[in-house]
Formats: structure tokens, C-alpha cells, sequence
């Protein structure tokens, strides 16, 4: 036991389809047997995690008949303790979600779609969880030909209005987090990133139930700053749950262990989530490495919490440097935190103003040092 | 004369600092002469051209005086009939902007940046421009450390708020056009695609006057559709106006011609924007190459425009043609247009609905089929 | 029957593994049956096409026992008159190949590797085969720490210099191909691109025998420019085979019909192809869209094959026009043809000839002229 | 003083171009004044630096006058014992580069760029320096009509053979090194990579005189394995010289200060040279933010040379570690030092052994824990 030891008050929660992954991918078959969510919920109880989160076909992975799968689940949970604070619905890997759940060009696959959200909306209040994600997967096209983005949208907008007031009218404490990603295994998805999400919300009926579940890798596909993303999203009142894992850049979707890929992203994103209001699950969405055997499987589960919490510490010791602070003041990082214009002033008032812009140019920003700062923290040289 | 040559009411425009690029690289002095706004006026209009578009430095480029210099311009547009449908201010070249203009650590240079926009606004007024582009190219960071991006993105809103504030106090019928761009010249910048600058325009205090100026390159640059990102910005009824050139995927900002880059992608785009609503200036932000001479430049300004032309001739046919109205339909295309409940049907209904889902998974969407009669009609072969 | 329509002398081949392909990927299952080989057969014969080839694996699909499955497979040949003239091992599908085939950190693995070769080699040479690629899709690592590469370089020139002596001492007429690809499904893959395994063929024992079969999509994987790399391979005398297919930059393998992905950069490789001195078949490895049914299969087949001749034709075209080959003059195309220096001379009278550099840089190449003739070209309204 | 001090020992050197760039970039004019080459070097010696580097037009920067330039520099170096271990060539600035330089399709322009190599060799030779790079930034296309590839890599190859002899016939002690860049500033550039220059390099007539001098943002712009790469350079003997610095995958080329980009990349990078028998300079090939003053600069220079020694410190402690050594053998890392078939033993004798396949594929290869172990020590919390 040591200061890196995760308890269940750290909030750590994993999907059953992270641990429980076969491995199977685009040209590979599985390497790994099915594993029993009974045994998951057990295993991740005792390294420490706080909850974990399902699809309605994850349930089914050694028992097919539902009512027992959800029964011996919830022994489990009993039994250990663990939460499920966050659930969510496949609407990807039956063939029937080809060319999409909510916004295929088929309107049955549409209405099927629908209600089997509906159905596991049920159980996720059932079982007591609070976040509803959606990840729409599938909801893309791979030629400009063949979706009428604007009307695909329009029916996106028309399943979480419905999925909405269901949840409303059933009286569940359930709120949405939608989960963006640019591509694969579509050509492109729509609500490709962060942004076009947080866009998308504003035109909900209950736009006030949904907020984001951001991934790591699913931004950094796009190359996009993933600690900047959440920024904006905790600044729009969005960021609802987080998905952690790790990824090279733009490529296929590589759901690494949390700080196996980009290091320094994740220090300043647990820098953020620590102490940017977020209070929500950590949630890892990750996969093991196909490489890996059963045994294997449970130190990656560790290895996501370990992660997790050694950036944590830094972090603390990275505000708590004296030499930061006045890093941090030399560039100016505080001062943007003041309004451009004073209180009382008018832009009348700044159309007065003198400014002397060669002079003002020369002034340097000083961030080398702050950044050296920042490396040397996450180094552990500090 | 032929199908493809300009006129005025195709509505086509340049900003005067693509055409006068001196090709100055970041590795290379300028190949190229500095060009005169009034020239460019002339050989413009000369090219069928309907308005150019302007920075306020751009104006400055052979006349240091800016009256003289505005005086001339004013002249060469009365003499040609050319339009200024847009302006814009210069945030990014000078080294006081090296940390942001609106969202600088350094209050002064924001400050400044606030009141060489509104210096600007005055003359777009004055010449008739109704559309006020910001692009924020240096608003952001190389370092997470340097930059608080919820203050950042706060600070963004109190310019936007005070800009909007000043158009509607001194009457002008202007509105503005944020230009999303993922990366380049800073190392992350804020509002990197079209979602995030949509969602950004939500908290705005006159966000009823705020769009987006989208730019073909910037949004290939993060690896995102582009004809996705403008029809969710047509069905927020946000795309103000549109920046076209060519790019080739994530690299550096490579500003080709209109279709020199990905040109299927081209093809959708022109379909979407004569389809779809769009009825602002089809406007082009590249830069001829920096191997062309001062004559070549204009061959260059002539290519983008007879591209679209012939492109707009192309998705007419592509629309009109029978074998791609059945496609259309053997895919269902038309049919994602249709509510996904009926009217009048509820939730309750759809519950008793009984689905055999793996018969609904076997009918073939013949996607195949409609690209390649797109392709065929692109490459001008039926 | 249109000068579009494919004919056994255009010599096009398709992977069994293409048309076959089932559709499962990472987030779905399958949505198509599997297809006999023998009927893959007949109706690619139908289609106008040359020939196929295949995986050890691909002629199992439908027939477990190996005997039964070649023997029906070389029926179907028989009646048809296609031709094998490559075949190749799966050596990523089976877990054991998990960590690599020839390179695994597992030495019984590679011995396993290498006889899996051996046997399909024999099966080749007897189906008359004469090309013989070599994937390593599995061969890299998601780890640094996690793998030697100059180990792997060396076991991986181990297995390739016992395959080439196993071909020459049973006297096969077989040469070999190496197909690159930069990652997925591995993290980072060894030989990621076309020139990174021209530089490893170098080292072969047998290298006369190597050469490369270059993939569309994975080179544009890298966000490099493919027709570059067939020019750079063909410049080597390596270009033993080529697989054709559509790729939208940087993201997960597409493996688009050809010319559905960046069709511009598909009409220059066709050019190349077709003038450039490649004798070989032109082979499809695309993948039939997930969202098509069994009969599109053959739709998408078709449309690799009749994209191809249109390019071709446009090639023609293209090269015969007389303003082309002015503008080719003009931007000094050929004048690259000349050596630097001229017969005879030497450094020392090159170091006394006098240049005026500024005046020499005044010179336009006027590309852009060439650029839209060649897009024209391209859109057929030339 | 602390272990992180650079010494001269440790070998690390800079360009002149780095520490004096003024951060012109393409949206922005210099935010610094120049930087007389004579300072620089007086205060690298200072910082702890072993040698400086240098482009033929880096030494005029505020000396004019090339004989009082190169005089002024070669006293500096004699009053600091600065050593200049390579040198190269400016072939992209001017503008009479714009369509390249050995590669132009223009004549003059090649005849011109070689003599411009030949006088610096002089110069380079005159200072001691042994290795000259030659980076190629300008030879390649926006568009593939413009250039025939294969004709360019003719006369690359003619122009590398040329200054061989020249080198040769003067008896000078100098080797060249290819800088492999995908892009920027050409669309695409020849030689795009460490793969594609090592296959080039085999085609040459002193081959055996030229090698590699690969960029780490260089092959992270392809989104390539930088370490992948230089074990691959180093397997075939051709790392003759290394510019570090830092990226963030597939953007524009960011010359971050090293371990600023990809800081685990970093450590794996320190970790095969210290260990993988490259003894060349450790050369620094960044750009100081153009955010930061003339006083920040020296702290970006210093923040390199440190970051490389905390990496190396690093690299030792993995190493030595125990569990790291128990973790390598459970993951058969060394295990593929062990050739595939035994000393003696044939193909024949392979196909006889009986391979239980399934049982072999549920061995598994324990890469998490040796990751995790990796992520830990570059943490500092082992």
C-alpha cells in the first residue's frame, strides 16, 4: 500500500467491455476467453476501483439469458460494494446498425434503435446509475453521397428529445453524456469532436440532461488538444463523465492504458480534472493490449488507477512549487483571468488609450521556463 | 466565353492578401513583388470576379498612408463595380500578437487588439461590408501550462460581447464570422473546428449576430469532413460565410486552389452550398503557389473560380440525372428525412413494436452503387 | 460494352479476401455470409477480370478440408481461365501471431511463421503463381520498451533469406513483395513505408528476388504522397506488384474501391502505371462497404475495374493534349530529364560560371496552368 | 551544479539558426531582434555546450561581409574551444530555390545550388567540420504533373555523386548525412523519410560516404516511430548525425525543445542512443517560442541539453533495475536476439517439428507490466 494504492473514494469506475475485451480486431481473432462480468465486478472490487459501467450486451457475455445475467451482476455488486454509476446502450455491433442507430437512412433500424436505449434505460435506473452515455458509433457515412447530414442530424436531435422526456416522464435521475469521435468505424461520424457536440446540445428539447463524455483517444484521433476540449467543456457547464485511455495521434483507435500514450497530455488533463470542478467518475476506457493473457488483463486495470494517481500527486507538488508560482506570474497566466476592460470603463474609453505596440511587442512571455517547469514535475526531478 | 467563365453574380471573391501574397514562407523569403490593392481590384473585375475582401494592413502594402491608401482602394472599387461583402482585421502579424490578440496573457495587448478591430469596423462600414471575419489564429498555446483556457475562452467572449456591442451602437449592418483553425502558427488554437467556434457562439451575449467562416484547409487539417462540418453549420443557420481552398489532409496550412486539393470532397461541397441555402459570397482564401510569377498569380485567381463553375455544372447534372434519383432512393437517402416516430405515435407505441432484427440486418443499403455514379459524374463520364 | 468495360488483357486481379470479406470490424459482426471461393471465381471471371489470388486461409472459408477447397478452387480456375499469379500467407488472423509472425518475440512462433510460408510457397508455385507477397501486419509493437527492432530487423532478414532459399532450391519462379503499412493492427509496424522496406531489401541475401507491393491506403496512412513512393519504388526496379484501393488520409485502413478516395491522386498513379514501365497485374485490396449486401459485392467489384479504365483513358487524353504538352515545356518538366552537368564538364568549370541569382529567380514555373489542365483532364471538360 | 549539467563531454551542440531564430512564421514578422553569431557562441560555451553548427547564410546574419563573418566566428570558436562538428547548406531561403535545388526543374537553378554546397564544403572542411548535411527542403512538388519524380531522384542522385567526388578529390574528412522531411515547405517532399532516404543512399555512387541525419518532428509529422526509425538507421549503419527537438504528430513542422513533444518517446530515443552505439554529436535542432525574449532563448537552449541528461539518467536507472531484467525476460525481449533456426539445423528439419498452435497462443506476453515499468521510471517514482 502506498500513496498510489486506488481506493474506492477516488472514484475509479471501468466498462465491462474494457477488461472483458477478447481482443478480437480488424484482422485478428480473439485471443482471449469471454469473461464472466461477475468475476470483473470481483477483480476490479479488489484493486480498489469504485464502480463499473455496462452496455445492455455486455451483461451477456457468459450468460444468455438476460434475467440471469442481470441477476448474478447485481449479486455481485451487492457483494462487493461496487457502483454503477454510468450505463449505455450497443448500437454498433449488430449488423442490423450498418449504416447507423438514431440516424440510419432505415427508419426501422431508427425505431429499433430507440427502443432498445429505452430498455436499458430501465435497468440503468435500476441499477442506480445517474449517466446515460451515448456513443453513436455508427451514426456516419463513408461517401457524401449517400446521408443527408442536415436531415441526419435533425433525427439525431429527434432520439434524444424522445430518449429525453422518457426519462423525464419515468421520473429516473438519469442525465446524457454524448461521446464524440471523428472517425472509425465510420468514414466519418457526425459529432466528430468536443465541439460539434457541445453545438449539437444547444438545440435539445432537454439540452439541460446532456452534457459530454469525452475520450482521450477520440479527440487526439483528430489531433486535437484533449486538455484544451475538456477546458471547454467544463466552461459550457458540459463535462458530465470522462473516458481515459491513451492514444498516438491520428490513427486507428488505440485505447491505451491511461498515460500510455501521450504522458504529458494526461498530466495536465488530471492537473484539470483535479482542480477544474469536474467530480465526476473516473472512467477508464481502455483496452488491453492483445498481446496479453487472462492474468495480464488485471494489471492493466491497475495500471490505468496507478497512472491516474501518480499524475495526481504531481500535480499537487506542480501548484505547490514556490518557482511555479512565480513562473506562473512572470506569464502573465493569472492576469488573464482579469477583464480586458475595467469595471466602469467603456470602449470609449479605450479608444483614448496610447498604445506604444513596438514597445508593448518586446515584452517576452518567459513560457520556456514555466514549460521546463512542468516537464521537470512530470520527470520527477523536482 | 463558355459555361465556366465568372460573372458578378456567381458571386465570387478574394481577399486582397491571396492574390497579393509575396510567398514569403517559414522557410523562405518572398518570391514575389508586393502587389497594389488597386491592381487587384482591376485585374479582379477584369477575371469576373463579384468583390475582394480585406485586411487593414492589407490595404498598406504599396502606400504607407493609410487615408491615400483608402482613398485609392475606394476609387478602384467605384471605377471596377467591385463589392466589399467582408473585412477583417489582421491579429497575427505582428509581434505584439505573438500570445493572442482577445485572449493574450497580457491585458495591454488585449486591449489593443479590441481597438484596432473597431478602427477596422469603422472603415468595413464605410465600404459596405456586412460580414466582419474573426479569425483567431494566435489565440492559443504550445504549452498547457501557459494558458488557462476557460479564462481564455471568457476572455474571447468579453471581446465578442464588447465588438457586438459597438456594431450595434453605431448602427452598422455588420455581422461576424468566427474562422475555426485547429493549429498553425500556434501549437494548439482555441476554437480549433466548426463545432467548437458553434458552441462557443451559444454563450455569446449577441450571438444572434456571431456565425462562422469556415475554411475548407483548416477543417481537413484536423482530418474532419468538411461538407459535414458546413451542413451542420447550415442547420444551426450559422454559416455566415465561407473561406474555399484546397488541402491535403493533416499537415501544414497548404492554402492550394479551390479543388486542387481533395476535389471529390469539392464536388460534395459546391452540391451542398447551391443546394442547401447558402446565398452569401462564394469567397477564396488561398495563395498561389510560391514557384509562380506575378502573371501566373492571376491564372491562379481564375483557376479557383472556374473550378466551382465547373463543379455547380456538375452537381446540377448529378441532381438531374434518373439513374441517381433511383439510387437515391434504393439507398433511402430520402428517407432519414422522415420522423423516426409518426405522427401522433408515442414511446408506448413503439414499445409494443415487434422487431426480427436479424432480418432487418440483412437488407443491403447499395451505397456502392450511388458513389460510383457520383465518382462517374465527377470525372465527367455520363 | 463501353471502352470502360474490363477485358482479362487489362489484367486486373482481386483478393479472395475482397469480395469475401464479411464485414466484421472492431465494433461489429459480421453482415455478410461467407462466399465460396469458387464462386468468387466465376463471377470475377464474369466481371472481365484476370485473375485472383489468395491467403492460405481465404480457401477455407467455406470448405474446412484443405484438399477439397484447392481442388475445387483449381476447377474453378480451370473453367474460367483466371489466373493466380500471386498469392500470400496469413500470418495476423490466428492469436498466436499476436506479438508478430517472423519477428515475435516468441522463437517458437517464428519457426511456426516460417513453415506456415513454406507450405502455401508450394501451393503457389503449383497454382503458378509468380509473385509472392509478404504482409507483416503483426511484425511492431505498442511499446518501445516492448521490442528489440534491430533484433527484429535481423530476425525478419533471417526468415526472408530462408524463404528465398527455399524458393531457389525448389526452383519456384517466385519473387517476393513486401507490402508496408505504418500501423494497425499493430501500434507501429516494422518497414512502415515504401521506402523503408526498399532500404531493408537491400540487406537481403536474395535481393534480386525482393521487391515491394505497395498499398494505396497505407502509404496515405502516413499522410504520404503514394505516387511518389511508386515512382521512388519503380526508379529502383522494385515495383514487383501493386494493390490498388481508397484511403481519406490519416486515420483507420479504409480500403475504399480505388478512386473513392483521393481521386486526383489516383488519375496520377493510373498515368504512372500505365506509362511508366509497370508491367504487372493491377490488384484490387479494397474491402466491399459494411453497409452493402451480397449482391453489391459485385457492384463494388465492378466499380474498382471500371474506375481504373476511366483513369486510364483520361491519361491518354491528358498526355495527347497539345496544351499540355506546351504547358510541360513551359514549367521546364522535362528539362529535369537534362544531367546538371553536361557531358564532359566538370565541377571545376561549373565553380567558374558566373550567375546572377536574383535574375534567376524571377523565373515563374507557371504549375499552376499545368495543375488545372490537369484537373480538367481530370473532370473530363477538356 | 547538479548531474543534469551539460558538460562538453556530453556532446551537445546547436545550430546557429536555432538559438538565432527571430520567429518569423508564416502569419507573423520577427518577434526577435538577429543574433550575431559570435554571441552565440560565446554563450552556448557557457551553457555548457560541446559545438556549434551552421547554414553558410547563418554567419551573416548581422556581418555582412562573409571574410570579417567567418573571421569573427572562427575567433569565438578559438576563444571558447566551441568545436563546429557539421555544417550545411541554405538551399531554401532564396527565393531562386522556389521549385528546389538539385531537384529544380530548372537547370541554372540545380548548376547554381551545387556550386552554392561546393563553397561551403570549403568553408565546412576550413572549421573541422566532419559530417555536412544536406536537408532537401525544397526538392519536391505541390502537384504531380509538375515533376517527374524519378527524373528528380536522377538528379538528386547526380548532384550527391558530384559532391562526393568533390569531397573525395579534396581529401577532405567530411561525410554527408540526408535530412528525410514528408513536407513542409514543398507539398511533398523527395526523400520523405529515414526509410526513403536509406533506400536512396544504396543507389549512390559513394554510398558508403553518405548517411542519415534524421529529424525527430521529421518522421513524427508522418506520424512514424521516431526511435522505430533510428534503430532501423542504426541497424544499417547509416546514423551518422541526429537533430533532436520535439512534436506533436501530423502538423506542422513545431521544432519544440526536446522532450517537449513526445517526452516518453524522448526517453525511449535517449535510451537507444546511449545504448545502441551512436556516438555523434547530440545536436539540437529547435526553435525558441516565438512567444519568448532574447534573455528566454538561453533558457530554451539550456532546457534541451537538460532534458536529455534527465532522460539519460533515466535510461540508466531502467535499466539496472531488477524488475525491469525479470519483466524482459517474462516479456522474451532478448529471446528474438536468438536466430529463429538453429546453428545447423535446415528448413527440412523446421517442417518436420509439430506445432500445437492453439496452445503456443495462449502464451502471453506480459508487455503491460514492462510498460507500466517504463511509464513509472520516466516518472521518477521508482
Amino acid at each position: 500500500m502506498d500513496a498510489f494504492t486506488p481506493k474506492p473514494e477516488d472514484r475509479f469506475t471501468f466498462g465491462l467491455w474494457t477488461v472483458g475485451w477478447q481482443a478480437r480486431d480488424p484482422f485478428g481473432d480473439a485471443s482471449r476467453a469471454p469473461l464472466d462480468p461477475v468475476e470483473s465486478v470481483h477483480r476490479l472490487a479488489e484493486l480498489g476501483a469504485y464502480g463499473v459501467t455496462f452496455h445492455d450486451d455486455d451483461l451477456l457475455a457468459v450468460e444468455p439469458d438476460r434475467d440471469r445475467a442481470v441477476d448474478a451482476f447485481k449479486r455481485a455488486l451487492a457483494g462487493t460494494g461496487l457502483k454503477v454509476p454510468m450505463a449505455t446502450t450497443n448500437l454498433f455491433t449488430h449488423p442490423v446498425f450498418k449504416d447507423g442507430a438514431f440516424t440510419s437512412n432505415d427508419r426501422d433500424v431508427r425505431r429499433y434503435a430507440i427502443r432498445k436505449v429505452m430498455r436499458n434505460l430501465d435497468l440503468a435506473a435500476e441499477l442506480g446509475a445517474t449517466t446515460y452515455v451515448c456513443w453513436g458509433g455508427r451514426e456516419g457515412a463513408e461517401s457524401d453521397a449517400a446521408k443527408d447530414i442536415r436531415a441526419a442530424l435533425s433525427r439525431y436531435k429527434e432520439a434524444m428529445d424522445l430518449l429525453g422526456s422518457y426519462v423525464i416522464d419515468k421520473g429516473y435521475d438519469i442525465r446524457f453524456a454524448i461521446e464524440p469521435k471523428p472517425n472509425e468505424p465510420r468514414g466519418d461520424i457526425l459529432l466528430p469532436t468536443v465541439g460539434h457536440a457541445l453545438a449539437f446540445i444547444n438545440e435539445l428539447e432537454h439540452a439541460d440532461r446532456v452534457g459530454l463524455n469525452p475520450e482521450v483517444g477520440h479527440e487526439q484521433m483528430a489531433g486535437l488538444n484533449f486538455v484544451h476540449g475538456i477546458a471547454q467543456a467544463l466552461w459550457h457547464g458540459k463535462l458530465f463523465h470522462i473516458d481515459l485511455n491513451g492514444q498516438h495521434g491520428p490513427k486507428y483507435d488505440q485505447d491505451f492504458i491511461f498515460g500510455h500514450g501521450d504522458v504529458k497530455s494526461a498530466f495536465f488533463l488530471v492537473d484539470l480534472l483535479e482542480n477544474g470542478g469536474y467530480d465526476g467518475p473516473r472512467h477508464f476506457d481502455y483496452k488491453p493490449l492483445r498481446t496479453e493473457d487472462a492474468s495480464d488483463v488485471w494489471d492493466s486495470a491497475a495500471a490505468n488507477m496507478r497512472t491516474y494517481l501518480i499524475l495526481k500527486e504531481k500535480s499537487k507538488a506542480f501548484r505547490a512549487d514556490p518557482e511555479v508560482r512565480e513562473a506562473l506570474v512572470n506569464s502573465r497566466v493569472g492576469e488573464l483571468a482579469e477583464p480586458t476592460l475595467a469595471p466602469g470603463e467603456t470602449l470609449a474609453d479605450l479608444e483614448r488609450e496610447d498604445f506604444d505596440v513596438d514597445k508593448l511587442a518586446e515584452r517576452g512571455f518567459h513560457f520556456t521556463r514555466l514549460n521546463q517547469l512542468a516537464i521537470e514535475h512530470l520527470l520527477g526531478v523536482r
